[in-house]
């Protein structure tokens, strides 16, 4: 399934940002009193309840759909790799997305047990598929080398930006209900770092971690290799998201930065990953902050620096299960947590249905 | 269904507390090995991975179902409701119970949600219900009030463990792969708070939260009603875990600590819901510790005390999501968290099915 038209254009960015508006704050208090009359003590289902009505909030209704979910996952190449940020061989993202395809990987398996659908997007991986199902949406054979020179141009980043929107577009076409955010790409940790650090306006030290498994010397390495891309491109990212986004960021992350964008346009739920969807939300945000209302973010990834960034944008995520394989399985699971919460408005019987003697009548 | 027969005797206890051993460190540790082998990083589906590891132990095999999965729900009244403590009406257990059979309480969503079964159990309402599905196991119809004397006798409360032992049991012998416990009962947060303040050691106050919404006076008072309580019976809270139980515990509460002694002894897992359940828990615990190796710990209630009861038994549950309705809606949940980590460890490809290099044979 190739995409058919990869050029999206700053007018187009700028089209899109323009028309992304906040969620129904009326129709999310309506939610709330609707959970107040069934037969549970108020507020009792704590996030369960905040996650309906945010969900009514989004799509304008007091029954908002939630069968059909669709996980994009993305993947794409780093140039960085040959600095030795990761013990895992570059090969590998290819092989990943194979196993993908198999349904063999995590995220298949997580997406499976939630009832959700995985989709595969080759947004820039190094290497060409033979293979079936499989959205072909290369912008590049992997970004340039971040500590050398800026990772892309912006015309690549706003490509990468343009494949998440079609894509979630085209799922939301389709019909799906909410969508959730996965990643692939050997050493895309060291660009969602650097990119947190820009972003957030912090030492790279604070916001990045082992990936894989570094150990402490690797670590430092990593850290040494993100302040000489800053260093290299300081000039770029600080004249704006777009810009550093391109300097040091990656062609997945960008396209989930176009998913965060087009979901908050077509009033769809988006549930981002862990760290490295963090960070796509993240320029997102930076773009248009009413982006926010749109994103559940599913977990508190283990990778050191995602609760930096979960502290900059004020979040308390829905899961914190110590994972941090990214590919979108944090957000499979949330994604059947918010389901639940749904479920609650949906299904619950009121006081009066089921003949249930509220507290505040017998209040002393 | 009426139980047949809800005679249990010190010496049924004594036998069954002398069953139960230790989960398969073993099996665990080879569960771990595969999970070592699957196409991810080491560890980083962290509490996934533990959860599906300690399914292994419990079953004795590396291939755990997870299919079949059972709450049951136990209804009792309680007398020290006669003080005040709750702003809910007594006769609120009863219309529960029809709610539930009707499939509308909080429950009932959100096992469907996660495809489990509900049982409902009729331990100690206080009233008879002319109903179709409920599993009539009355061991009295409420407890006496706690804080004028023991709520109830030794004998009612090893008959009420005695109901958790053959409700669980039944469960068990018709195929459930996993249990979960739920509670309602009015009042039920007080002999709780009384039985961790008592089983803990620690102070009522650091243990008392305000159940179904107290205001600060409600909460005052409350506390208050415990302190005598736990004065008055002094005698027996002091002589041992059952004799607590029978003091300043409920039906209910014995019941849920029935059900972790019987899925201890007959090596099935135990996925206790909130505040109540870990009362019952407790109880258990502080019979045979070994228990602790069948239990799993669904949230973290946002009822005050709960975090206590966590910190004394060092347990991070799976979730936080500020709940606190009881019924067995963590449970619910949870349960699905659980089987995720099961299927990770039955579906997920190694790196030799999927052709996918490992890190360690790259490492620099």
């Amino acid at each position: 399934m190739p995409m058919k038209d990869t050029i999206f254009t700053p007018e187009d960015l700028d089209g899109l940002l323009a028309a992304i508006k906040s969620a129904d704050r009326k129709i999310m208090e309506e939610a709330g009193r609707r959970l107040d009359n069934k037969t549970k003590p108020l507020g009792s289902l704590g996030m369960l309840e905040e996650l309906a009505c945010r969900m009514c909030g989004i799509r304008r209704t007091l029954t908002p759909g939630v069968a059909k979910k669709v996980i994009l996952t993305f993947a794409g190449d780093h140039g960085v790799t040959e600095e030795g940020v990761s013990y895992i061989h570059r090969e590998v993202t290819k092989q990943m997305v194979y196993n993908f395809l198999n349904g063999g990987a995590g995220v298949n398996v997580l997406a499976r047990h939630v009832g959700a659908e995985v989709q595969v997007i080759d947004v820039g991986v190094d290497g060409d598929f033979e293979v079936q199902g499989l959205i072909r949406a290369k912008v590049r054979n992997g970004t340039e080398n971040l500590a050398r020179g800026p990772a892309m141009t912006e015309e690549e980043a706003l490509s990468a930006i343009g494949v998440g929107v079609r894509t979630s577009g085209r799922a939301i076409d389709d019909g799906a209900d909410i969508l959730g955010t996965g990643d692939m790409g050997i050493g895309n940790t060291t660009p969602s770092a650097a990119l947190f650090s820009v972003l957030i306006g912090t030492d790279p030290e604070s916001v990045t971690g082992r990936g894989t498994g570094l150990d402490d010397r690797g670590l430092a390495h990593k850290i040494e290799v993100i302040k000489k891309g800053l260093q290299v491109n300081k000039t770029h990212v600080s004249q704006g998201p777009l810009q550093a986004l391109a300097a040091v960021g990656g062609l997945e992350i960008a396209a989930i930065c176009g998913v965060v964008l087009e979901c908050a346009r077509r009033e769809v739920p988006v549930v981002l990953d862990g760290f490295i969807s963090g960070a796509g939300a993240l320029v997102a945000i930076k773009m248009k902050k009413e982006v926010m209302d749109y994103c559940f973010f599913s977990h508190r990834s283990a990778e050191r620096g995602h609760q930096v960034f979960l502290e900059e944008i004020g979040i308390r995520p829905i899961l914190d299960l110590d994972m941090r394989l990214g590919e979108g399985t944090g957000a499979a699971l949330a994604m059947s947590i918010i389901e639940a919460g749904v479920k609650i408005l949906l299904e619950m019987a009121t006081f009066e249905e089921a003949g249930v003697t509220q507290g505040d009548e017998v209040q002393s």
